[in-house]
């Protein structure tokens, strides 16, 4: 048997994750509206043997002030679905998937968006299915105020089954094309969904066939309960934020564990943390780095980061100064807990803690040489907290370029990484099964949404 | 001042608009569901000058019965945004248009799609907005019944209002991106919309920077009552579907003079009627490649195609006897009132007459010589009834490559069509005006909906 290799995703961000990575003199101007910018780095990614590259995203820009804001760069930028459907012209083996959320848009303008890129790029999308987390993007969609977190999920979980249902209109083999005949498809291989539930009715069928790897690949990126539930019921990629390998280890065993109660196989959900490195050809080298891009941060901006991150506004304190206590909040949770002891525990003033999460937003961060970052990453893979990375480049394409030309050889000497694409779609790639059409389900595998609450033919 | 040009749209489907073009032996087969082929036919629209490829969509498949369904290839397909998103990567010139309904979805997300292809593509974007004639996509979302006519204009007129408020949230040199201060936007050059109708309550601002072009062109191609008004009010281009120079120069006059009524200059609306155009280098030769496909409609398509058009159901009369009365209903109009007159004075049969519409499905057609073609399109665009055309090529790229290699010459020979591109953007090469940013909104030019019952800022 091959040995277990690592998978990897390219966390997209223009121009790199770290808050101010635009503020670089080599940084490209409007990077995030940029096709040749974004091109550049996919292309990157892909001669890199990338799995995949990813799009976060949100449908509204921050509610902060606008003096605030005005030093963001994260403020416009080319909707991610748009972007990658780019990306399926100019490239030829790397997974396309970004984040839409079911909270304010239809299940039938998923599926077929998804299902059209998935069809469009020869089987290489993937759809990270998301809740809205930012009350916001409410006032943009005709409500008063942001859903709440329980009919988000309750609508998250019927939304995915709705999908699902319907990428499984067309059996593989319906569209015959008979030409002599005159018969385009075979009408016993077409299926409507007919779905009625709590949130949604739909009729179907999709009006798009189906790919080579069957359907898009299904991603999730939830912390909470409700959110690894419907991660361990629905999700074959989870990207996990967990910044130390303890919470790595936690996190993959309860979810792992979670998929077995779904019936699940572990092996069919894999687990990428995400992680930003920093690297150099020697550790001093990658300090520099790192160094350099930290003194660019504004204080206004690392101040703002910080009190949404702790959900505490710290403005009026002074930022050379101690934090001061924080209440305990609902919001709070580990990563929180984690980063607040770090502060008490070594004494850290507001703008050495903000400094902490600058790059990475809480993310995993590395900082070193080749051998010390596979080092890390390695023990995090044999060791149960990953079964591969997502990677937020600081910089783009500058840090990306440096983990190819630097990590990725010394992982693939280790026999960590490929060193060639095993196929041509994206579950090829991440070794998933391509989950099965409506003519063959007589067993119960795959992502389908089984539990009862949902009727549907 | 330079002569007076005509604009030409290049209306794709794939693998052309005739319904049996699927059914030739040279037809690519999976022609829909290809990147390949529509890639194909989009660069040598461009190769052509055309000014823009455009597509039409619909959210649903033809609730039809699964046996007549299956005899046509329209049923499954790439969602034409996502394909126009991929052209951007791989064409340079030419315009990206395509239909986004506004009944079942959202201003913010059709809003801030838009911008993302207009800004991806240089300013290249164009919206077709309509709101969805088919009954089945109700289905698809969650509503028992289709929205009537009145409300889904009511809607579309808001949803236009919004679309173009959100265009608008950011002045054209809102970025300054200054490194050295750590701003990257002037916050004075940032605008909310917070719009509040009857439809819709959207605060904004859009998270997409502006284009060159400023915003997408706004394209529409209602033909009733209603539909007139609205794209006199906020269209630029109209895709109008007149079957005879009378109904063309009718429909040309009516709308232009409604335009006027909105305070608008004509010339800022470009009409452009559909037109289906077999072409040969003699008009024999033209004659044998239409009658090649006619003889490839399968009689129960045909007959289908035809009841539908006229909305009532023929299915059960002798394919090759004559037209049975046909009752007057309420969805009546010229063009199909049109084609029974002709069946009543020419005694054609039910063959015959869904022979007239299975290429075209009634729009104007043409079949002949370069020469006769340019002839006919000089007179239309001389005559009063056309700024410029969008061609439906029945097959492609069979039929584009005929229309470019015989009848483009023809008609760059008469002056009547450019030779190269005149700008960079759709805008530039149409010849419609750069919108104003909010900065500049002194008077009340472009395409804003300014009457009265909505408030925004």
């Amino acid at each position: 048997m091959a040995k277990r290799q690592m998978k990897l995703g390219m966390f997209m961000r223009a121009p790199g994750h770290h808050i101010a990575a635009w503020r670089l003199p080599e940084a490209p101007r409007a990077a995030g509206s940029s096709l040749a910018h974004n091109v550049e780095v996919a292309q990157l990614a892909e001669r890199g043997l990338f799995d995949m590259v990813f799009w976060a995203d949100t449908a509204g820009v921050w509610a902060g002030d606008k003096d605030e804001l005005s030093r963001l760069c994260r403020v416009a930028w080319i909707e991610p679905f748009t972007l990658l459907a780019a990306f399926a012209a100019v490239t030829k083996h790397i997974g396309l998937v970004c984040t839409q959320s079911t909270t304010y848009d239809e299940p039938f303008h998923i599926a077929r968006r998804f299902a059209s890129l998935d069809a469009m790029s020869g089987g290489r999308a993937g759809w990270n299915l998301v809740t809205s987390a930012q009350a916001a993007e409410a006032l943009n969609f005709s409500r008063e105020a942001h859903m709440d977190k329980s009919d988000r999920y309750r609508r998250a979980r019927e939304f995915a089954h709705v999908v699902l249902g319907l990428w499984r209109s067309w059996d593989d083999d319906a569209f015959v094309e008979d030409k002599a005949e005159g018969l385009f498809f075979e009408p016993s291989k077409l299926h409507e969904l007919n779905h009625v539930g709590e949130f949604f009715k739909v009729r179907g069928p999709l009006n798009v066939p189906r790919s080579p790897q069957g359907h898009p690949v299904m991603v999730q990126a939830g912390a909470s309960d409700d959110g690894r539930n419907l991660a361990a019921e629905t999700a074959e990629v989870i990207f996990a934020a967990t910044p130390t390998i303890e919470l790595g280890r936690a996190f993959y065993k309860d979810v792992k564990s979670r998929v077995a109660q779904f019936g699940r196989h572990p092996d069919h959900v894999k687990i990428m943390p995400g992680v930003l490195a920093f690297v150099g050809r020697t550790d001093a080298e990658a300090r520099a780095k790192h160094d350099r891009l930290q003194s660019l941060i504004h204080p206004q901006v690392g101040v703002r980061q910080l009190s949404n991150y702790i959900a505490y506004d710290l403005s009026k304190f002074p930022v050379d100064g101690p934090l001061p206590p924080i209440p305990k909040t609902a919001v709070s949770n580990s990563r929180v807990d984690l980063l607040v002891e770090m502060a008490r525990r070594d004494n850290l003033t507001i703008r050495q803690l903000y400094e902490k999460i600058a790059g990475g937003r809480g993310h995993f961060t590395l900082i070193g040489s080749p051998q010390s970052v596979a080092d890390t990453l390695q023990e995090w893979f044999e060791t149960g907290a990953a079964d591969g990375f997502n990677y937020l480049p600081p910089t783009a394409p500058g840090s990306l370029q440096d983990f190819i030309d630097l990590v990725i050889p010394e992982l693939q000497k280790r026999g960590l990484f490929r060193t060639a694409y095993e196929g041509t779609t994206l579950r090829e790639n991440l070794g998933l099964p391509i989950p099965p059409d409506n003519s063959s389900r007589t067993t119960s595998s795959g992502t389908e949404v089984r539990a009862a609450g949902f009727t549907s033919t």
